[in-house]
């Protein structure tokens, strides 16, 4: 632990300490603003000219004097009490900020060498940002420092607490905008104060930034009172501390007076809980910083208000290189900074200011955390075969799958223990998941009150963080987890993984950008378990039947995203396993949670992930290597099923037909080698699809992802059954009867398929009978026919 | 107005009145247990048998006792004070509560004649519920007086919101449960009392239904203190009004207080405003009615707490027709209610019972807003011709199709005044997507602070709700708006749709389930105004690049689903007054905020949106009729320009080459007919894209999406140039090359899919040579070059 008491004799908060302060704070601002519109001449030492300006300034001013301002005072604190502290951005389109302060202390110029401490680096700096070639207005992944882009507003919160959890001395100062605080992602996130063990949990320092305004509005927080802050806050079970004002004379040390604050209660939360092993929910600090938007910035233009108004959003004033009447307002702007006293005569931040900055990893743009795949710790994973179904014969036996696979979790829950680097994620799902098994060795994280009748598996301190009913808070802690170098996963109803469609999209734009920065090492992988499927809603209907998340990631480029699609436990199983270790990934696995036959032995279920897909002899006719009449493929759990019965119908009725059996876990497998590196080959397609015999395929999603993957190829004999949007409260197999992906459909498909089609009239009256009969009997018993729920694989003669 | 005073003589405070209303609510608990567990013997006459039990008993039981016992005093108020009043049912998944409170008052028999108010009619009603065939175990569109599902948590509020506006009489009395509380869109939802206006919208009056638990958790607010919830909430603007407890001799009194207090607060604020025409936020009442999950139900099974606690969730007792033995728990539970005081001989609800009910549309499950497609009035439309742009030659002249669209919307606002029946909803966005001109004729309206001098375009009264940064309250809202039979549009960003995916899905799946049933009208259709979309950024970056919305509602069932792609001013009016009247569909319209070259006159783009699509004659070097040897297509803004300018350039290199053009509006109409009625006949479609000759696509969204609408016609010689997924800060032209969907990459492709394209190496090498050039020049100059800047439609030959 820290020591709390100050480490050094200086006087934080003397006005000499707290000028040099202002001075860096200005510093900030003039390179903030530079990067908007200068390309050339950086310290204004000749007069601007045409050359100087760029012909389109972009950025966002408004938001970046009253961020720099917070940074500046975090910077102080962490020289206070020795911080390891971190900074994220949530108003991340003012991207100048993390820029600027980097420059400052020296990060930028460790990482990106060409951008030197000097009137030339400042120079290269100014030119770059916002610039074809150069780097975004956003706190993107090119930004030192930054694990948060900020481009789609409402996650920094739940970020910073994801970072936070088992980093006990690490404190994540997010930065929230008023109108980002309108989100419902963020809303949302206020409440993760329940989900801070005190004790080996670090800390987050929310700092609403109430500037007043958004794009074109004026804030909601922006226009209530102190009191009802206040009392939101309070409400919400935070302490809240303000700042308020626009005269930095008297806002310094306000303000360094409320971070000194914020920091001793953080502090004294922490060694309270500590010492005396006392893990109740603390108040934790939140700071609310009330200053205007665009803050130092032009007061007016054309006679409007800019400074504290909506109009400071942008780009103030419209100088650039087509209108440079107006270059005089933007120098006397960046003057007001007086340069001069700012940088010595090579343009280099002077000295004596430098002196008050961090240093080394104390940097926030240095902390290892936001670099964290340097940090990772791979987990130790249990014997698979441990864990493995013994299959005698295919389909002789059922398990429910997510539960085999929450014996193995138990088990890397207990292997990693002493690591603290691995967690579960969920919105109130993990039970009904069927990971129940996970509760033997760990429990649901809650620091509130635990009732020890009422409740189950709950604790102060627990592995599992699924208490609060929201997607968006599983989904961004798990993202802070990861983007912080350690692994999890979030598993979710199926249907309710597309309430966060956007955030993975995020968190995959971010790791795609990342992947490009030699000095990123790559981070854990985002895993995502969606279970509770579409083929199968007991209580629930067709409200939760959406399995289009696959259709949705397929979209994106294919190196950082797998879809996993296993059909049963020992396939689960060896996914897992490929996924546990995984970098630099979105990995979306499908799962069944319901008893269901069990397929594959291990072996065969390591090949099936290995490979991808996989012929399955056991369920062909065509003998190896032998061209098939018909290939029949499966993608998911109920997809394989009703392809095996289908299978066994066919053999039945056309004891000749030569059928291929294919099953597919990894989806994209099936993406032609040309669009995706790792794809199949024309040549390795057609050895498992042929080139033009009918493909009958039983698929867990969406038709159209199917036809986007096959198009490339030249067998485009696809006969696809998918989810084709029916639902409704009903049976299990009805659902699968319903959207035509049952047995029953998938033969007729398929004898229709084959030449000479007008032969198999007769089976396809008989199915059209069979269907009949279900529809009747399920509307009269309230379950599935015997024929369905007693069904067996019985193997090909 | 209604008059505030009481508009008749009896007592409802009566412990006579408040037995009966406990008598009513025993009755709806014993309907709410009957649904899930039998399907026969619904009066318990003789002892259950076999045949009486459900195979599977379905259905979530926790919230029902509750949620009935609010209905049933909100059923008391809406007597007293002669309210116009409807349910919305957040914890939807208790299908049963408006079930069974709409048979009890006679509207369910009154629309489904089957389920008669008799023993028989009983019988009926519980084996459907939840069972093949039957009602879904949600409030479903089936179920009588339900405007939302509540599958999918987190909308409750946003939905009444929008249903109140510009309803002043009306009051939606929605039921939060404390889970979906904890979601991101309901947690942001509290802020909407800055959106209501006392004087001329109606009321909510939020209940949030505390029982404490969710599925396998406790909640967060069930865990905190009465002063946290009261400070929360003041916090947020609201006035909190507490009932707590398990006694209902204690809690009837005590919530026909609560209620009052609630109703009268109410109508006091609205009188207040309305005669003083003070339009200044009011702090409405909250009703916080922290009750027992599954209260009246088993109080233990198996040894482990059922009523107050988690696991009332769902089923309580496993009794079915696989365990019998269970049954006389069941009998004991169901008997408790004292069914034999409940209903009479015939098993209808005693006449002294029903006599509490309200009659008529008082009836919540009659209210008209709950069918309001027959309230709809047709919006006015002004003439399209008036804002048409002049196409002397196509592409002569630029416009901003938004722009455009705006002065056009500014005078369906004016022209609709009266009605009080249109508005836009958005995330802050109406400015920045260019729609500014309706503020000529309307404010945002904003029921707060107002600075006079910083402010724009705000008011206390308005049509634009856009003053939350918030794509799920823009789009709660607007789905309220229109459920209850309004017009209006969500202009958003194109990337942060996908922040409400999953939202517009399950607008989707009510609609689709609504169509079913003959006795619902059609509501207006939900508009989406897709605008900053991903070629063109400026201010943003790769962060806010996502056209992937198309593919994702594509997914969906045909009918009610359309994509409009307009590639210019003229098509983009042509597709508004399409969809302003429209019905019972999704439509969504891709638009262009920059100023953009305008092609189609105002015939053509009648034509263009009629037909869905069109051979553009004048850019095309193959005549009427002519087989072409390439067909050029685009959809959209940018695919269009790109398309075109390709289109010069290979006329210039191959004058000889016979290329048709072809324009794609209506996306959805290459859906093969035998997948979507709508869809292009196999023929129909030959006629624009031939049988086998190379299409080269330029398409505004994600190639996936063009190779399914393609895969299922015989020409699959398509070419699709869409987004790559890759964007960066850069210019304009730049994002189009980045993602090959610029004109240099589109004439390689086009020449490349010719015969013998070894003879266009040159052309290719020119194109390639041209690509060069421009990453040089914008690299250095950071603006495109001006050969593409300064590019004009020249005409062929
Ligand atoms: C989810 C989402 N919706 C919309 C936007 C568009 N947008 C960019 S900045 C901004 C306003 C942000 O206001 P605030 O959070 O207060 O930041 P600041 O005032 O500090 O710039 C909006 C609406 C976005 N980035 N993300
Ligand atoms: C967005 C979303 N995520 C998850 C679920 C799954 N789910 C269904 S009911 C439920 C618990 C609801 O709790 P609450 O709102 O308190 O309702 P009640 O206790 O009255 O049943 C959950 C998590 C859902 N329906 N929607
Ligand atoms: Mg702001
Ligand atoms: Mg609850």
């Amino acid at each position: 632990m820290k020591p709390e008491t100050v480490q050094n004799e200086q006087d934080y908060s003397s006005p000499a300490y707290l000028d040099k302060l202002d001075a860096y704070w200005r510093a900030a601002n003039y390179l903030s603003v530079g990067q908007i519109y200068l390309k050339d001449n950086p310290l204004l030492r000749r007069p601007i000219e045409d050359e100087d300006m760029k012909v389109h300034p972009i950025g966002h001013w408004g938001t970046v004097p009253g961020q720099n301002f917070i940074y500046a005072h975090l910077n102080r604190v962490i020289n206070k009490y020795d911080l390891n502290m971190f900074y994220i951005e949530g108003p991340g389109h003012g991207g100048q900020v993390m820029v600027s302060n980097a420059y400052l202390d020296g990060s930028y110029t460790e990482i990106y060498p060409k951008i030197t401490q000097d009137e030339s680096g400042m120079q290269r700096l100014f030119k770059q940002f916002s610039f074809p070639g150069g780097v975004a207005s956003h706190a993107a992944p090119e930004t030192p420092g930054s694990i948060h882009e900020g481009g789609e507003l409402g996650y920094s919160l739940s970020h910073g607490v994801g970072t936070i959890l088992d980093n006990p001395d690490l404190i994540a100062a997010v930065v929230i905008g008023d109108g980002e605080a309108e989100t419902g992602p963020l809303a949302a996130s206020w409440f993760s104060n329940r989900f801070i063990n005190p004790i080996h949990d670090g800390a987050v320092l929310p700092i609403l930034h109430l500037n007043g305004f958004k794009i074109s509005n004026p804030t909601i927080m922006g226009r209530q009172t102190d009191e009802e802050l206040e009392q939101y806050f309070r409400g919400l079970g935070w302490e809240p501390l303000f700042v308020e004002g626009d005269d930095p004379a008297i806002l310094h040390p306000q303000m360094a007076g409320a971070m000194d604050t914020a920091i001793e209660r953080i502090r004294n939360i922490q060694r309270y809980a500590r010492e005396d092993q006392d893990p109740s929910r603390p108040a934790w600090p939140v700071l609310i910083c009330r200053t205007p938007k665009g803050w130092t910035g032009p007061e007016k233009w054309d006679g409007l208000t800019i400074e504290g108004s909506f109009r400071a959003h942008q780009v103030p004033i419209p100088a650039d290189r087509e209108h440079m009447q107006y270059t005089p307002a933007l120098t006397e702007w960046m003057n007001s900074y007086r340069p001069q006293e700012l940088f010595d005569e090579n343009g280099r931040l002077k000295s004596e200011i430098a002196d008050i900055l961090p240093r080394g990893e104390r940097r926030m743009a240095m902390n290892p955390v936001t670099n964290a795949g340097k940090l990772i710790r791979d987990l130790k994973l249990p014997n698979l075969a441990d864990y493995a179904v013994k299959i005698d014969k295919p389909g002789a036996q059922d398990d429910q799958d997510m539960h085999v696979l929450g014996e193995y979790v138990r088990d890397v829950m207990k292997l990693n223990e002493e690591n603290r680097n691995f967690r579960i994620f969920g919105p109130d799902e993990t039970m009904s998941n069927r990971l129940s098994a996970v509760f033997e060795v760990t429990k649901r994280q809650w620091v509130a009150k635990i009732d020890e009748v009422n409740d189950e598996d709950m604790a102060h301190s627990g592995r599992v963080i699924d208490s609060q009913l929201s997607e968006h808070q599983a989904e961004g802690m798990l993202e802070g987890y990861v983007l912080s170098g350690r692994h999890g996963f979030f598993a979710s109803y199926e249907a309710f993984l597309r309430v966060v469609d956007s955030m993975i999209t995020q968190h995959f734009k971010w790791m795609r950008k990342a992947s490009d920065l030699p000095w990123r090492a790559d981070i854990p992988a985002l895993n995502l378990i969606s279970s509770s499927t579409v083929f199968q809603q007991d209580h629930n209907g067709y409200t939760h039947q959406d399995p289009g998340i696959l259709t949705h990631l397929a979209d994106k480029k294919p190196e950082l995203v797998r879809e996993y699609l296993p059909a049963d436990a020992n396939t689960l199983l060896a996914v897992f396993e490929k996924i546990a270790n995984d970098r630099q990934r979105i990995n979306v696995v499908v799962s069944s949670k319901h008893p269901r036959p069990q397929w594959f032995s291990a072996e065969e279920a390591a090949e099936l992930v290995e490979q991808g897909l996989k012929i399955v002899d056991w369920a062909s006719t065509a003998t190896k290597g032998e061209e098939p009449d018909i290939v029949i493929a499966a993608s998911g759990t109920e997809p394989t099923v009703e392809a095996l019965a289908a299978i066994q119908i066919l053999h039945q009725q056309l004891p000749e037909l030569k059928i291929r059996c294919v099953n597919v876990v990894d989806l994209l497998k099936l993406r032609h080698h040309k669009r995706d590196p790792r794809g199949l080959t024309e040549d390795a397609f057609q050895a498992f699809f042929t080139v033009d015999k009918p493909v009958v395929y039983a698929f867990h999603g969406y038709e159209g992802l199917l036809k986007d993957l096959f198009f490339d190829h030249a067998n485009r004999n696809l006969h696809a059954h998918g989810y084709r949007e029916n639902g409704d409260i009903t049976t299990p197999f009805d659902m699968r009867v319903l959207n035509q992906m049952d047995r029953f459909s998938i033969v007729k498909t398929a004898v229709t398929a084959l030449p000479h089609n007008e032969r198999y009239a007769e089976i396809v009256r008989k199915m059209e009978d069979m269907l009949d009969k279900h529809t009747r009997y399920i509307r009269e018993e309230g379950r599935d026919l015997p024929e369905v729920t007693e069904w067996r694989w019985e193997g090909l003669e």
